[in-house]
């Protein structure tokens, strides 16, 4: 399998490929990049998004940013470093992935200072290609732990975008969903809109269906239909952030779709990489839920569906409650209820 | 109160004057009508929608096709009247009140076909406003009938356009919105947008918020959420058709709702005309779904949501078992469970 792929680093080139992520469903389009300029315009113009791909992109960014650096001093480029790295966070200053990846980069160079720039240049371009190798293979563990709760023919519901399109490759809630396709199963994939901002028709559908995986979207109002004529065996979503005692925020909707799956008795599982996991937020109650724009329910398609100015609310994530979690599948492993107490053992492990 | 009205009667100049529903919800244009040819238009290209509006406009189409006809002779008055009548059903052939009304105005001219024909046509006029005014009678008994189940300042959820917009006046599930605005009450109102047509904030929120009623958008998936907070004191929605079991089917994601309401222990309301209600059709089951053009999903508003070629499935209804219905209220009293027994009642009484 390859589909769509977000980033793509060219080695022999020395530049990053990234998928035009603004023009998508229905047209493709790759962008090549070698400088922190460019770099920081695709962050911030979202022709790259999801928290680990920008990540990703950010630790390329900043490579260009000091490739042509002066190799004469270390202070000297370390200031030119500082500039680039500081000015690459402002692309998007919430995207906690962008400061982590920036932060790693830095704390390389600090690591190597005693050593020539010109290898300190050499250690960062690995070092990007390293950030970008993990990612990776984070999310195809994710995908392998997975597979033993999966058998072949299964239907499976998914929620907004924890897709291959917002990471390096596999995505999170997708991964199963791609390695079940390498190993010739046939998964049936029912994938919600996800209004208002449509991830799950413009991002998810496109990415399964290009890849060759048997792909349906549906309303979010269709979901209960869907599982009460018996079409799905599994909810697989992705989230934003895992509170310690297993309650998970995730991109408005995916509370509904998990009161849906108990009232029918389908398993609710979360995919989720261990730092989306803060041990620090005891329950759902203390994650803060960002409200957006009006504008993205009246008026998201440039066509107004909804009277100028009546009121909205428009909530981006909601919370599901742990006990309608049946397990969140991690690179770490699988957790199973009781959270509180195994997510704890996940990471003392 | 008085909003928008989607049929307005002027008896002093002979016209019906109709909002122009393809319009909303950001235009608010009237069209004056006074000839068959131009009603005919208006039923088929949208001009006026809903099931009892839909009835309504044909009457008085009919009354306009035969008001110029010749008087000398019943027979000849009969054979265009006939004609014009087949005529109208044509404008739209799946609309069970078009040929509803049209047969009711027909009825009454061989009931008094031995009347001069200029009187005939004076009774057809007559025959026009009655069943308009037959109309608002059962919308607002339908309200009056909601009005002991709800309290001032209650919440309420509605789901899909079972409004004023589809009726003469008042509207079945919005009736009781109206009543309670009339006599002061403030009802907070909740629209699901109701996708993929999304006549929830293109209709029931345009006609609540022209009317100067509290309501607020959001999207389908945001209805748990809001039901979590505890903002929602009563779900109302209208109805396609209801078993004789009480299992009812309506627009598509009414059945998400009512698991939902049940999950949070809120009541779940139908209105319904009893008309509606098929005591020929044993089970929900038996009630056929119609699949319409997966455009609805993936090209909606002129722009791709979904990749082109993409599955979809789009159910246009679902059907909410009776289990999850906590009262029909119709023009002729609120019905409880047992279904099955209390219908049956209803229909003897």
């Amino acid at each position: 399998m390859a589909g769509l792929l977000a980033i793509q680093w060219d080695d022999n080139r020395d530049k990053l490929i990234l998928l035009d992520q603004t023009k998508l469903p229905n047209e493709i389009e790759y962008i090549e990049y070698d400088t922190v300029e460019g770099i920081w315009v695709a962050i911030k113009d979202m022709i790259v998004r999801g928290a680990p791909a920008i990540g990703v992109t950010a630790g390329y960014g900043l490579y260009f940013g000091i490739k042509d650096a002066p190799e004469d001093n270390f202070d000297a480029f370390w200031k030119v470093m500082k500039e680039k790295s500081d000015y690459l966070n402002t692309s998007r200053p919430t995207a906690v992935n962008l400061a982590w990846a920036l932060n790693r980069m830095e704390n390389k160079v600090q690591e190597f200072k005693n050593t020539p720039v010109a290898e300190i240049k050499r250690i960062l371009r690995e070092e990007a290609k390293i950030i970008h190798e993990e990612d990776i293979k984070i999310c195809r563990a994710i995908g392998e732990n997975f597979m033993p709760l999966l058998k072949d023919n299964m239907g499976i519901l998914t929620h907004c975008n924890a897709g291959q399109l917002a990471t390096s490759k596999y995505g999170t809630a997708t991964s199963p969903m791609y390695l079940a396709h390498e190993k010739g199963w046939h998964l049936k994939i029912y994938s919600d809109e996800t209004r208002p901002r449509l991830q799950g028709s413009t991002l998810t559908a496109l990415e399964l269906f290009q890849a060759g995986i048997d792909v349906t979207t549906i309303t979010d109002n269709m979901a209960a239909m869907v599982m009460s004529q018996g079409k799905i065996d599994a909810i697989i979503v992705g989230c934003d952030r895992i509170a310690a005692n297993g309650d998970t925020a995730n991109k408005i909707g995916t509370f509904s779709v998990s009161i849906l799956a108990k009232h029918f008795g389908i398993p609710m599982y979360i995919a989720a990489p261990t730092p989306t996991i803060d041990m620090n937020t005891p329950t759902g109650k203390e994650i803060p839920i960002e409200e957006r724009d009006s504008k993205e329910i009246t008026c998201r398609f440039g066509v107004w569906t909804a009277p100028k100015d009546v009121k909205t609310y428009n909530p981006s994530f909601d919370v599901t409650p742990h006990e309608n979690i049946t397990a969140i599948v991690t690179e770490k492993g699988i957790v199973y209820p009781p959270f509180e107490e195994n997510l704890k053992k996940l990471f003392k492990e």
